[in-house]
């Protein structure tokens, strides 16, 4: 387990990234979430994640649901539990109903069985897809 | 490279599958893509994958391009050559801007990055996340 | 792609890799595969690897083919399309028919289903299971 | 940790699921394994892995052993925790001795690095395995 | 195959990016290498690469060889071809002797064992590395 | 969890190495780390496993440090937990100071993100990168 800096104890810079993050989210710094205080003691790598959360999920074309799931298919891809379990909430505090869920669960499913059977067969690229 | 079965030479088995997606896209079966030109000498493999494919993207709560996405968004975490090109082709016919794709890699490529801190740091999930 | 040297270019070390690896197959040391003309500049990791694979291959309790099954289910989950293909072929050279080859895939491919439902639902170890 | 429904609360939907599986194993399903506890919210997930995993191990050419061998491989491959657990166990069940899993995690060990090394050195396909 | 966009036909966006590239490189930036021809169409992705990359390479601690060899570490073990062969090329511009290579891929590859032992043999952290 | 032999517990073949690796760090064969304990039942794994590390980390071209980062950089893109604990631990032990971890979270970061950008974007190897 990683050693975890409370809001109180961090440095001025990682401070200064968390009063950002929870003045965005309308909440008490002091209940920024674990991944912030595992990386108090990096603030290179804080200020370059948490700017990089922030432009990704800045408003856009795409809905802020759909940004969530497409964060909680790659992590399930990738196998990160800590990431399932706080965008799994993320998604459902941004409307994902459990119907949604699963269907999002079955298109990523599908997917990684499709994934797999392109590399088992070695399947070539067909010509209509190249031009992308 | 895998060895290719044309349309015209396929098993029944196989032909019925075809023909089922043909049908459902309105192209022509001989002008099938190659991931079932590859699983038509495994008929069984091929009917569940379809199956399950056909299940996946049959409409529900989620429009047919954040499924998409999120297919893509997988391929992506997994590195399936073949299934980003299929499904970044896919996602473009079904409405995705360069823009949209552009803000979609974006949160790809922030929740790689997120993934691999929370694995880094060894962070420990937060009691408020673990309510999933 | 890697630089492949033949095996009259080897060096004395290498040489006597491939000749050892020839032997046991009853081929041609010319005839090697690329694998080994990759690693023929780096001949200790190539007498490790080439020792490696002796040892498990060697007759013991496992049949050969069941072996060769489970070397390919690795090489599918990790994506190598070089292991796929040359144990692929290795693999029906040692009796693997079609038909064993379409059930072979489909317990990979449930096994992939099964690792991923495992991660997705963030599913604790049984008790039961917690003895191994 | 995921959300775990006790087959006494479950849907009729995932009561059939798991009284199918309980029946086959000869158990009671209030023991049915966390992995079925945990996908009983997702009834139409839950059906699809039970009809595959059952199909995946239905009687045919390869032993039931062997068949547990290539699930095993695939989830270490795949750092599955729960696999791992769960199927080790069923592996021992089903004649796995100590002296057997030794043999099949050199084979695996020796895959592990297989992989990384074609990939390392970019090693191209012989043409001999191209006619997979 | 990307899409690639040469140099001279790149929004002023994504010339800017190339040039200040080449400049540190001392290249013409005609000659830029394809990750940037390929991410040219997606400038706000391509700027935040470009600065991420230059950060981790800016001089600090670490010598830029043992940079570059971390980098193709990861690289390695995340199978990614292009990186192998361009983080491979600049490893050796920046000191990498075969012997070196050699040494480098050993741990690699007892690193990738070490990693699977650890999953597959399910090893509980040690309370002396929990301090972490 | 694992089954933990302790090593007074061990078979001769596994106290052996265990003795081994004590001397060679001077410490008590008693506070061997649990991988080593979860090794003990396969002992052929065991050798073979300590032969590689012992090789991989004996003094040559890189110091040992390089060696520890470059361990730790696989460990992390691997995601595996036990591994980044205890290689976290030595490479401190070996000198890694916070701000050179840091430093080479960074690396490790970029990395990552430039694998994915080679395969989302489907970018072909230079010309110039295959002499390798």
């Amino acid at each position: 387990m990683s050693k975890l800096t409370e809001y109180k104890d961090m440095s001025p810079r990682a401070r200064a990234v968390v009063a950002g993050i929870a003045a965005a989210r309308g909440i008490d710094p002091a209940d920024i979430n674990n991944v912030w205080k595992a990386l108090a003691r990096h603030p290179a790598v804080m200020e370059q994640f948490a700017a990089e959360m922030k432009e990704a999920f800045a408003p856009g074309k795409l809905d802020p649901l759909t940004k969530e799931l497409v964060y909680l298919a790659v992590s399930i891809a990738n196998q990160c539990d800590y990431c399932i379990a706080s965008h799994g909430t993320m998604a459902r505090r941004k409307g994902m109903t459990d119907e949604m869920h699963e269907e999002f669960t079955r298109v990523v499913l599908a997917a990684i069985k499709g994934n797999k059977i392109a590399m088992a067969y070695r399947v070539p690229v067909d010509k209509a897809f190249e031009e992308a």
